[in-house]
């Protein structure tokens, strides 16, 4: 039996096993590869090479304590967990079955690609994923804002803060909010609807986005960048039947990251958090610190 | 007029400047000096070096940054916070006056000491303020936690996991809550209520703790470590009036670290969260965030 049993490998996951570890709480995480939906870095045609992210050393040094630590860790899929009396159950895919007083859920979220030819090859040299790390490169350029949610919203505002001029792409009508209010209402952001992404283009770099319009024409935008902000599923699926969730998905916790089900809590992209590493850093710091007050009243 | 001004110069205030400074927000932080309530090395007679903390080394680039950016820092005490419509008007002791779209209250908490004549010379030699940085060097020996709130509570809690003896002294008798009464049932925690501490004896490092008992009479306790965990005061005085805050006066905060005032985010010891560096982190990460998407609206 373990005190504490943390599921998934990201950076919030990572930070609680670190924590727990140094807590001396008896501590397994079970993850399917280290890493998480960490950003990499942004090659562009004309930018100046960027330094390395300091918090990722942050993070490169939990992963090596866990390294270190083999009884403590275990590369595996979760393929149930069952709440008990006090107690949670996790089978794996290889047939492990582990059981722990307390448990993190630090699943993040599956996200969801454009699936078009020039996608992959483009990721990294003009085609994001995350506003957040990257918007700040594109000062002056014209860039394209794929999606239709929140998340793509408030990618396409604060990207329009830098850029020169910003496509919000989205596929279906926008829901009225004051943020699409206030996108709508921007004079270097141009929302369009109904349209949908055929191809990323560029030979190194991004050079256009090709769409089909509303109307049924084809078009090529010319742009230097892509962000790609379709909606996320939260890998809540093991969760939901007993954990209280949001329509979406994400797992609902307190400010101490506690779950509904005693004993359970979360942390990172599984729940509605900023999409920022050092926020998810700070949450499974957060969610260690109350399993470990919740194991003392045990 | 800034877009954000950041109280404050421990880990959550440096964090909140470092990022909010990447999203190119027109920041200024306003601090007494860096450093906050972070904790420094502990020193035992047997003990073995301790490694560096590694989130320190990340504060210390956030720290260096700032350094380097002298237009987005200010050395001063902040006298004065006026909310005004959509602003935040900021004076100093030094006259200077601010003024700020958004805001981020970092200020911390004032620790309350033991003020005996042994405190500032064993402090890092066995005396600690922080259970959380300094429970598990005091494996398999006797150790002595003074206060009489969830603090010393929790903290005589954590540190019985590991010490073969744990003396909880308080002031006054204990309200009893679930946690207090784990607290007596514990077979290696001795609570002794109504007992004032007098001294923190040892040459080099602690020794005992003298104490004058209930009855009046003078004691010493061998210990070889005290953990100081009295009550502390939220540094929430300039804005109570304003924002919502507990009886004690921590600021009232949401899981975004938003407080009762529109565009007033507050993170860190201010508020009431776990008293680790790397949760205060993610909590000025968040304000951060916060504050930026508050911005965007505007």
């Amino acid at each position: 039996m373990y005190d504490l049993i943390i599921i998934g490998g990201g950076p919030a996951g990572i930070t609680a096993a670190s924590i727990a570890l140094n807590k001396r709480l008896e501590t397994l995480i079970i993850a399917e590869r280290w890493g998480g939906q960490t950003t990499y870095r942004m090659e562009l045609e004309d930018s100046e090479e960027q330094d390395v992210v300091s918090e990722e050393a942050l993070l490169d040094a939990f992963r090596h304590q866990l390294d270190y630590l083999e009884f403590a860790r275990c590369f595996d899929t979760v393929t149930k967990v069952t709440p008990e009396e006090q107690r949670f159950v996790v089978e794996t895919a290889d047939g492990d079955r582990f059981e722990s007083r307390a448990l993190i859920i630090a699943t993040g979220a599956k996200p969801q690609r454009l699936n078009v030819p020039g996608e992959t090859r483009l990721a990294g040299r003009g085609l994001s994923y995350s506003a957040t790390a990257h918007s700040g490169l594109f000062l002056g350029k014209d860039v394209a804002v794929v999606g239709n949610g929140r998340r793509a919203q408030w990618a396409a505002a604060s990207v329009a803060r830098k850029a020169h001029y910003v496509y919000l792409l989205a596929c279906e009508p926008l829901v009225p909010t004051p943020l699409v209010g206030k996108l709508r209402g921007m004079s270097n952001v141009e929302v369009i609807e109904g349209v949908k992404v055929t191809d990323v283009l560029g030979e190194k770099f991004v050079q256009a986005i090709a769409v089909t319009m509303p109307d049924g024409s084809a078009r090529e935008i010319p742009v230097k960048g892509v962000f790609v902000k379709l909606a996320r599923t939260p890998n809540s699926g093991l969760f939901r039947d007993w954990i209280d969730c949001d329509d979406v998905g994400h797992i609902l916790v307190n400010v101490d990251c506690a779950t509904s089900w005693p004993g359970a809590f979360a942390a990172g992209d599984v729940t509605l958090v900023s999409e920022q590493v050092l926020v998810h850093i700070g949450e499974g710091a957060k969610a260690a610190m109350a399993a470990y007050h919740y194991l003392l009243m045990l």
